[in-house]
């Protein structure tokens, strides 16, 4: 029954609950409301429920769970569970169904909730009754924080949360941390040393504080480069840490930012390929002859191997660490993502949370924010835009005492723009500044590169978000947001300050 | 190759294509600016993109083609997709994909589309080759176009649209409509001669104009009663048509409407079962010992059944025609669903597209309009809330000399609020009410009803949308669409008789 699988969640420690519940989901409604400890958060849409799952678990390093409201709500939340399971991001999808005895009649709402699951999740299961329900919840638990992280989805059906049930269930142990293989840390070791230009490629816990220490102390070592994918779930970084270089975008700047490297040591993650393919060029991106190892798969305890193959190499703390250094704040002049980013690097508090869908705008934020104090940097780890909104809010729900900052552009923004109610109902802390080309920028520059001709305006029509323009701040005012629009940059820059002299949620609609 | 595709598309009669596409897509965008007669129509997200298609495809009786990006398009897609899917819609989606030759380096937005596609779809295929994409694209019109109506979804590798190709392919007749069996009309036939107490209830073709009019025949040669399910996908009504009975939504709504029934006909659809399983209350919904006569599946000839069992009656053109009635324009006194639903019936003109997602609300506005001037009304098909915005652009588009008046519960307005940019960038003549509330009140009053005890507040603000109250005016302005909020009755029938008078996109904040 219902409250054996809430307290199930609680005594597990999965306490927060994003949701856009129906009626099959009542009784897990009443439930959170009854098991202390539980906390239900309202989003307006499901796609907002598991990207705020994914920013708090990025954040928490633990999962949420979600309540949604059969295949159809589940349809509706996948995009963003696609962008999760890019990011390993621990989550945990209840899904309700209709009662196992109504299945048979095909109501409106029947449909292959397993089916639509599946792709979007490691892990899937139906109750078959109320007995098991707790025990299936206790498996959701530690499926979802099997390492790196992982997306269990539970569909539990109506009667299974309204018949009684005994209690709730014990928390189950998710399977040890599998380590790395001698040989493979015996390769990287000798890779490190063969005076060959190495690149070390990381992603996943690796990327956290500790990771990037070990990781900067072969740097120094071995003078192996350090890089991160283009998009990575979260980055800790700022002054005080080891840098790292972020892989470029396009398949050509990736082939530059590549080039001459001879070993490839790669941790948790895949040799690079191009984000899409395109005619007549490569979609991957190692250098020919260039080696690659496989130092540790994304299952495997990246950590572990770094400490390995530091001790292998015989290093010392990491020296090289990066400088607090702001940009100057830019004043008069032109108004364009550049300048944006470089008033975010000059203005952004200590231990703030990035939450990064700025698409070709990114790019501008990203540089003059290197120096900054430390901070962390999530990005939109699957390509599936509208991830950035509810990614802040969740990670302002796991982190109630950091400033969030939200960099979006305006058409992914408005995939899951419903996440700024959700800000607004929980006195969220999170600024977004919304870089408003009003275009699908990154479509006309990729109608250019595939090859599809000169657009004519019916093509360019269709990547442009003009005619009518989008009014932000009257979309973020309708939702219960303070909002307010700057079209210079001596107007963003105080908008920007005052934001980040309040606590709360704000919107900042950067005309570009 | 994409012009190929999108030639054969319009030379079977398919030229209106919804959209939000992606740099996979690039080459069908491209081919959609050259191809002359095709329409590209924008919206900002996928589920807007669906809804529309669902909405153009039950007015125009053909289907519109959607363009969408990859896996994570088709998620957002689905929840539409599955209303649709239950409505009978033809719909066409092409859903972009790597290139092949790509699929094998897992790329961030590579996921099952397939898999994805499979549980809203009729017809899945997955383009080979550049050679055999307009001859798949003809074998989709065909499967679209199969009667009831079907779920189309072809995946488009990216190289399948740019490799060069001989050129478009012929149109393919879809099968022939089948018919229904002789004993089955004969058993009809024998039904309506026993004396016993008979319900024929519809679903499909049978809801428009001519078909009601020979369920009208019958019904004055055998007293039978004439019932449509609770969420058609297009009924046509009012002034000079033969009335029929919507069934009730609420289980023991249903018991109370279908009692005394001894002998129930089913044209099109499936015997009556609860929306929704309750504790301790049946699922099935047909009365005990009351005999169930399949006449027509889904898949026969609903109208040929019809003309065959009023052939077999011998009976005479129906006489008894909805009169024209017109409620009073109700001024002071109550603000409600009812009072707004009969001011709808005082002001609606004639010819007008009813789409409607009002929930609770809903009820209030199907009475009072019965006795208006012809129209067509359109539900929410498959209970995925959502639908209503976008079903009500695409029938605009469908129908561009057509009110189209759109009845929207606030809850479920939110899920595809991006649809009001898409009216205001088309010019689309459709008048938006949403009825305010500021609350999931259906859930509300299912909490209950599933005997999930008494709420708390906690649970309650899980189905509460006020805390901030959403400002329709401002979201609506954001986007574009002019706005006005009511809240008294006067204030309504004044705002709404001007949207009558007006054409083009208008909302109307109804708070109730």
């Amino acid at each position: 029954m219902a409250e054996n699988l809430i307290q199930t969640f609680v005594d597990c420690g999965v306490d927060v609950c994003f949701t856009n519940p129906g009626t099959s989901e009542m009784h897990c409604v009443a439930a959170i409301d009854r098991i202390e400890g539980a906390r239900g958060i309202l989003a307006l849409f499901e796609g907002a429920v598991t990207g705020m799952a994914d920013g708090y678990g990025r954040m928490a390093g633990k999962p949420a769970f979600t309540l949604l409201h059969l295949g159809p709500g589940l349809s509706n939340a996948s995009a963003n569970l696609h962008n999760a399971k890019r990011a390993n991001t621990p989550i945990i999808n209840v899904v309700g169904d209709h009662a196992t005895y109504h299945a048979q009649y095909d109501a409106p709402l029947a449909s292959d909730i397993a089916g639509l699951a599946r792709p979007v999740s490691h892990w899937v299961h139906s109750s078959p009754n109320a007995a098991s329900m707790a025990a299936d919840g206790a498996r959701a638990v530690a499926a979802a924080m099997t390492h790196p992280g992982q997306i269990a989805t539970l569909i539990a059906p109506a009667n299974c949360a309204w018949d009684a049930a005994s209690g709730p269930a014990h928390a189950i142990v998710p399977p040890p941390l599998a380590q790395p293989g001698e040989s493979a840390i015996a390769d990287a070791v000798s890779a490190l040393r063969s005076g060959r230009k190495t690149a070390i490629l990381m992603r996943g816990a690796c990327l956290m504080e500790d990771g990037l220490e070990l990781a900067g102390r072969i740097a120094e070592a071995s003078e192996a480069r350090l890089m991160c994918d283009t998009f990575h779930a979260r980055l800790q970084r700022g002054a005080g840490r080891v840098a790292i270089e972020k892989m470029p975008y396009f398949a050509e700047d990736i082939v530059d930012f590549l080039a001459g490297t001879e070993r490839l040591i790669l941790i948790g993650t895949k040799p690079p390929v191009s984000f899409f393919a395109y005619p007549n060029k490569p979609s991957w991106m190692t250098p020919e002859g260039c080696e690659i190892i496989h130092l540790a798969t994304p299952e495997q305890d990246g950590i572990a191997a770094l400490r390995a193959v530091a001790d292998g190499l015989g290093t010392k703390p990491a020296q090289n660490l990066q400088p607090l250094t702001r940009p100057e704040l830019p004043t008069g002049g032109p108004f364009n993502a550049y300048t944006i980013g470089t008033a975010v690097g000059a203005l952004m508090p200590e231990n703030a949370i990035v939450s990064d869908e700025a698409a070709t705008s990114g790019n501008g934020c990203y540089g003059p924010t290197e120096g900054c104090p430390p901070h962390d940097w999530l990005c939109l780890t699957g390509g599936s835009i509208g991830q950035g909104l509810p990614l802040a809010a969740g990670a302002a729900v796991a982190c109630p005492d950091r400033k969030v900052i939200c960099l979006h552009g305006d058409g992914g923004a408005m995939y899951t723009v419903q996440s700024l109610w959700t800000m607004a109902r929980e006195k969220l802390d999170v600024t977004v500044v919304i870089f408003a080309n009003r275009k699908y920028n990154i479509l006309q520059v990729e109608l250019m590169r595939v090859g599809a001709g000169n657009p004519g305006p019916g093509a360019l029509n269709l990547l442009d978000l003009s005619n009518p323009d989008l009014d932000w701040v009257k979309i973020a005012e309708g939702m219960g947001v303070a909002a307010s629009r700057a079209e210079d940059q001596d107007a963003f820059n105080m908008q920007f300050a005052d934001a980040m002299k309040q606590k709360g949620p704000r919107l900042i609609e950067a005309v570009i």
